[in-house]
């Protein structure tokens, strides 16, 4: 078969947990079971929401150059554990034809599982909420945090997770994910793959939330489950 | 830069593990400052010690086709998050010209730092046991389980690593590092990757021990650093 390909460093932590929760996901015996994969982590790809949000330097580029070296290695599929990237996804998509599993479609997935058509909270990138990644795709109604609480409580914490300074993340995480609770959500999905590293580092949260790092590693699974048996996209 | 490559998947559990400790242990105040790598996550490399104590497939192949590919994608060295393929060391040096990463001489360094001199206790898979990798290039006398300890305790907790059995590894090997505590080992090497998993799956052992997953991401970290600097080995 034909191995995942993992277009990754965004953060490099998160992608570390992606290919932690990639192998921990999948029934497996010994070695041999589990998910062949390639991870290109590239943490000096440009800033997502800064070229987004702030005119920063243009991360497509780097992006193309990453996908380009999980093509050359042989890759079937590509996963990228960042959702702030995949505001450039039909561009990436454009450039190759291996099948680039979108994040939001797994949230949805994960979202299914759970049996959550409610309204959800959404916790992600600045970046991430400017471009409607999620409130034009999940096909579930999305209530987001004001610009204050962006400001001054989610992106503080994304970076502190980048800085390797993780606990300390899991306080102003919390308080907005249960900000979006109290205004009526169903369940938050941690729309940044920062966000659950930075949610797993204390109590758990009293109301369902979705990782969308365990999120996409489902998919990956479902997808080299399916090359396995000669049937995956792009097979 | 060129990036770290890292022939990993053997097992994929200890080389997500290993992208994780490369990211924590690296001075950072955002993804940019973190190291770039690529990670070759083959779990189909067939079992090492198979291999050297029963006769089994050769590995060399499998992880001679990973080294291509990280050479391919530009990497600049290699680390092996796998004690016992490092049977195949100088087979695998003798192919390319980046340097690998030695992990002995890495858990070498680690009881520098600690300032151990005197006898440690080894914790292996039988395949790096019977190799004699540690007793031969640690350069400080090592205390082995017996062969009996070996395969109903320590073989048997690796397979449970592998399988995703993680917690319930903990009992039989913190068990084999007091008898060897017990024995006169100043620390013990957790010298299989997939050990310090294991161990790291239940409460804090009462003496000192090197997690060689550790060791060897603080040894890329070095060669990162020196990379970047224009001084790296193979730069």
């Amino acid at each position: 078969m034909r191995m995942l390909g993992v277009l990754g460093g965004m953060g490099p932590l998160a992608s570390a947990e992606f290919m932690r929760q990639l192998t921990l996901l999948t029934p497996a015996a010994r070695d041999q079971d589990h998910v062949p994969a390639v991870l290109w982590s590239d943490p000096r790809v440009p800033d997502r929401t800064e070229a987004r949000v702030h005119g920063g330097e243009d991360p497509l580029p780097a992006l193309l150059r990453g996908i380009r070296a999980l093509e050359a290695a042989g890759c079937g599929a590509i996963a990228i554990p960042c959702n702030t990237a995949h505001g450039w996804y039909a561009q990436m998509q454009a450039a190759t034809d291996r099948p680039i599993l979108h994040i939001v479609d797994a949230a949805a997935a994960a979202l299914r599982r759970l049996g959550i058509t409610g309204p959800v909270g959404l916790m992600g990138t600045t970046g991430t909420l400017a471009m409607r990644l999620y409130q034009e795709r999940l096909g579930v109604e999305c209530l987001t945090p004001d610009a204050e609480t962006q400001a001054s409580l989610v992106m503080p914490a994304v970076a502190l997770v980048k800085a390797n300074r993780v606990a300390e993340a899991y306080a102003p995480l919390a308080e907005v994910a249960r900000g979006l609770r109290a205004r009526g959500a169903a369940a938050v999905v941690l729309g940044c793959t920062e966000i659950p590293l930075g949610i797993a580092a204390g109590p758990e949260l009293e109301f369902p939330v979705v990782d969308t790092i365990a999120a996409l590693a489902l998919a990956s699974i479902g997808w080299a489950r399916a090359e396995l048996a000669g049937a995956a996209p792009g097979s």
